[in-house]
């Protein structure tokens, strides 16, 4: 009888190491003084901050952004947005990024793909300061089409307490400084999907095609550049907003789109009402809502149509919100609220 | 021409909320002195442990044990197997855990099967005494099979910067004291899943059915309930051994089995001689070896084969560990070594 092995199964225990080690130098920039020992332990180590601070969690992923990138092999904006997601979310409770571990699964690694994607979020953590202290890589053979992957992200951030972000700081009038988004950040690909499925269907050509054809209203680009932009960071804004402005509080604007998000920084019984004519939705929003023909409560309640992160400031700080961080716009301000939705449109 | 929206796309932003409400109860008993604040900010928020003390971040997956606990319908062991994995991981460095985070991944959510995994998740961190802060669930039509699903886990832990387990802290002489797993744990499932398939078609049968068939060289019990049993955790006798004698490092025998595991809680030149007579290779493996006529090595590369952790104490101390842990073995010692492979068999 035919003998078994691991490797007869598809797995190849060394393949995730071999991937690594093409990528080993990109991880070590992204070493901070706190880091302790190497990578390769059982664990990561990272000397605690003081009892004086707060630890902030959070997790991601980047949702099916990641089968575009796999399609128009772009492998690196998954790694990129990974951990911009992450920093983003740790922000919005206040915090500065401390550490960050990954997670990529697939059926079977593919040594180029894991470095760019690997590697893409080594250099991402290094451009802030956060230090890739661990991952997991897993082959799971059948789990996965052919080429497909996933990943998370986990990042570790911190807080000095009396700074932690928190809504119930946030009173009725306070002034909502709305950052411009880079596109569609990693929220929404799968409507966006649909979307370039249809216009693909109706023209006769396949998917890929349609997404890289350009596009005359997104001035030459084509729908997948467009859908390919890095997830924004805004950490060096909401640096610079701290150190000018009482920040009250900050919604990320990710799965949910607007409704999703804003309330979410926001204490029960206030809302906030923005008005959509302080800035310009970008041509991608505009294009795939006409596409794909999508009502425009869907186009809010799913993408962030230009606006990734909303910072909440006192209103007598909005005027140095604007001035510290050039592109800022006052979209709108807070208010009292009892309906279901707290998001009310002025325009 | 017809609308689109992304319920429309099978995406449904509340159906993991509504998931989550299931089980907050269950998440809230998690809860411990340090968290600050609720669940469901854009991040968990967890008071530092001091500047004496070191984090230690691990992150892990279940493997392809996911498609077992599925096929029969039995999903809380993978929530199980998810924190176990990940507190023993923490704990090969020393560390205590303190909060863990979840990523939950599939095409469409089932609210059943997600309150059932993360359900006991959460159960398996309260054993611990380790606090559920944070999870990501991420719905991606099209990239899982249908009701297929990916999980990762996330945990930070602590040490006492003193307390850390260093490899370099290990001798010539030292002795390694064996405990036992309670199977597979959650590696090496693709090749049992393989051997499953084997035998299923040898006998016309489909795999579900040559899973749940009792087996005589099993006592009597089906290959899919053997396979099942979860992930081990081991931090109540790691309290014991630490208490009790002068724990140098320890190995979590995960993917790559002993050779690619005990190394790693090694310093460079000395390996182990293991007596393999010290303890009985659980029924599975060698059902599972003889089903599938794998070569023995590797199924000693690729399974723990019934030692789940190796615990490094130095000879004076083995008498305490032994004492201290009912059902521990002094399965080797420490060696000096030049060879590539650094485990060595005595018998």
């Amino acid at each position: 009888m035919t003998e078994l092995t691991y490797r007869a199964t598809g797995v190849d225990p060394t393949r995730a190491e071999k991937s690594l080690a093409q990528i080993r130098e990109r991880i070590a920039r992204t070493r901070t003084p706190e880091v302790i020992g190497d990578i390769g332990a059982f664990g990561g180590l990272f000397a605690s901050p003081g009892a004086d601070r707060v630890l902030v969690a959070t997790t991601d992923g980047v949702g099916t952004k990641l089968e575009i990138a796999r399609l128009l092999d772009r492998h690196e904006v998954v790694g990129t947005d990974l951990v911009h997601h992450c920093v983003n979310d740790a922000m919005a409770m206040g915090a500065e990024p401390l550490f960050f571990l990954d997670y990529f699964s697939t059926s079977r690694i593919d040594p180029a793909v894991f470095a760019r994607v690997v590697g893409a979020m080594a250099d991402a953590c290094a451009a802030h300061g956060c230090a890739l202290i661990g991952g997991e890589t897993a082959e799971m053979p059948g789990m996965y089409h052919p080429g497909a992957y996933d990943v998370a992200g986990f990042l570790v951030g911190m807080v000095a307490r009396e700074a932690i972000l928190r809504p119930d700081s946030v009173s009725e009038g306070d002034v909502c400084i709305g950052l411009a988004s880079s596109g569609l950040h990693t929220n929404g690909y799968t409507l966006a999907r649909a979307i370039a499925a249809r216009i693909a269907g109706e023209q006769g050509r396949d998917v890929k095609e349609a997404l890289t054809t350009p596009h005359p209203e997104l001035g030459g680009r084509t729908l997948g550049d467009a859908l390919l932009v890095p997830h924004t960071s805004y950490l060096s804004q909401f640096r610079a907003l701290r150190s000018s402005t009482h920040v009250r509080s900050i919604a990320h604007l990710t799965g949910g789109g607007w409704e999703g998000n804003l309330p979410r920084a926001l204490p029960a019984g206030l809302g906030a009402v923005i008005d959509r004519g302080t800035w310009e939705v970008p041509a991608i929003f505009r294009v795939l809502a006409e596409l794909g023909t999508v009502p425009e409560v869907d186009q809010w309640d799913t993408w962030n149509m230009g606006i990734g992160l909303v910072v909440i400031v006192p209103a007598s700080d909005a005027p140095a919100a604007l001035r510290v961080v050039p592109g800022a716009v006052a979209i709108g301000r807070v208010e009292a609220t009892s309906g279901p939705r707290r998001v009310r449109w002025a325009a």
